[in-house]
């Protein structure tokens, strides 16, 4: 039984009309230098990586805040995280003139410390683990009155990283068999997967996660949303060892392959993204390629695969040392 | 007086047309992350990387192929090049079925040698010089009866990468204030220039050479075409030292400004685009953004420039490096 938690494919239409000033529509490029790796598929990137903030977190965001209320605009959000959502919060607060503190890890990378800070938000440095991260969040919310935006439970959120998929299928006039999503927490994933299979049921949705932290292909093994144990993985967007109940659910009900993929494929899809479709993509966002590295894709002649490449946010030296492999 | 040697836009849409089949429509994105380095201009790239073969190249081999009687497509085609002219005359030949021999010097790069015959052509290996390939060229139209492809000084090869101006021009609606071209032997420079000043004189046109080979600066001093002594640049793709009559009264005839920049520019130019606007390009194709960063070009507010972004064909070892820095 499917449970999409009363998600409407007009809740994705609506978020994209909302959210139309505050991102950018992303090119989809056929990457035809990436197809003699496969077996003849014609291969799609849908260019995240070119979003606002360097990727795809910047649409949840501003669909979650702009369905605030206007006192609670006012009085400001805030949101943990190390990494993409952070910069789409402070990106976003910003050009709505909202107050916003992100709660950061206080081993977060000085980049996205900076990268956060840029676009105008207060960053608080707490602990080391996501629960130090939530409480020092409620501990805001108690003492500010701020609200939170949450990077991946918030159905507002989930609704706007589907219109990367209502994006796609513009694009390509509908014209293809399969769509893959890099999965971590599963923001991205279940919106689009929802979008997609609202949009057409026939369209073959894939998840890709990290096989070091497998938590949705555990989940489902289990028929229901699991923790796992964190594994090392250099796609950093994916290190999320919690499936929560509503991403969960909305996988299970939409995604028809969910995958899962090594560390050497990972790193050898960065290379090969960066070097043979000559864009810069981060390790989280090239999962879907590394997993038709592994094999694990059709990509059988006259099929044509859309990637969802979800961002581009890697540091200088990580991708020095994955093109010099 | 400007001589436009009877080129016409009707020359460059009629290439556009023709081409389409063979080439890609280029995105042009928005590159907001670039545009902190700069006074308050909006800062737009089009993306010749994302173009088959990674360089514009493509558009101008593709029309002067598609101008060749049947009789000359059967018997052939060569051309002399080191790099991405190499890499379209054979990407363009495969596609029409078309025999193709390139002659390369022999201090080639592998990785260029190996694309060029990656793309299905013979590659014969010649001499050190553009002097050496020439004659080889001859050779190879005398006993084969081959056709030229000559990379730069050929009009169809120039109304064809005139279609990128065009294909900008539409793409931002006309509304923007300045187009800048890379430029080396001239011929996208040529070609951009002439169609963007036949669509719309009052748009400024800039091309950018490295001060380490400024033939088209120091042609327009001394009033003709001239040869000036070759630096050392990274950006290999513009290391011509000659400039012939056609693309030099072209350039005199329909660039505003003509600017030289130093490599220190060149290599951060190319760290900037990787890592902000998350884009792989090649040294060629960022002297227009080093010209910006080294206050060459007015960024002031309100402003919008378009900076053609060339070709993505850099060796992975570069780019390690030049990100690195």
């Amino acid at each position: 039984m499917k449970n999409n938690h009363n998600l409407t494919l007009t809740d994705v239409t609506t978020a994209r009309r909302r959210i139309a000033p505050y991102i950018v529509e992303t090119p989809v490029i056929r990457a035809h230098k990436l197809e003699p790796l496969f077996n003849g598929a014609e291969i799609y990137l849908k260019l995240e990586n070119l979003q606002c903030t360097g990727s795809f977190k910047v649409r949840g965001v501003a669909n979650k805040m702009l369905n605030l209320s206007p006192e609670e605009l006012k009085r400001g959000v805030t949101a943990a995280s190390s990494g993409n959502h952070a910069q789409a919060v402070s990106y976003v607060s910003s050009r709505l003139g909202v107050d916003a503190c992100i709660v950061m890890p206080v081993n977060a990378p000085v980049s996205k410390v900076e990268g956060t800070r840029g676009y105008g938000a207060e960053v608080v440095l707490c602990g080391y683990t996501g629960e130090d991260r939530d409480q020092k969040c409620q501990e805001l919310i108690r003492e500010r009155g701020y609200s939170l935006v949450h990077s991946h439970m918030d159905p507002h959120v989930i609704t706007g990283h589907g219109t990367v998929a209502l994006e796609v299928y513009e694009q390509l006039r509908g014209c293809f068999d399969e769509i893959v999503f890099p999965c971590g927490a599963g923001s991205l994933t279940s919106g689009g997967a929802l979008a997609m299979k609202l949009l057409d049921d026939t369209i073959t949705v894939t998840a890709v996660e990290p096989a070091e932290v497998p938590r949705f292909t555990e989940s489902c093994k289990a028929g229901q949303a699991v923790t796992v144990q964190m594994g090392q993985t250099i796609a950093d967007g994916l290190r999320v060892s919690k499936a929560e109940v509503i991403n969960y659910d909305l996988i299970a009900g939409n995604v028809d392959h969910l995958l899962t993929v090594d560390e050497d494929s990972i790193a050898r899809a960065v290379k090969e993204v960066v070097t043979k479709a000559k864009i810069v993509a981060e390790p989280s966002a090239c999962v879907g390629i590394a997993a038709a590295l592994a094999g694990r894709i059709d990509t059988a002649v006259g099929r044509k695969i859309v990637f969802v490449i979800s961002g581009g946010n890697i540091d200088p030296s990580m991708l020095a040392d994955l093109v010099n492999r």
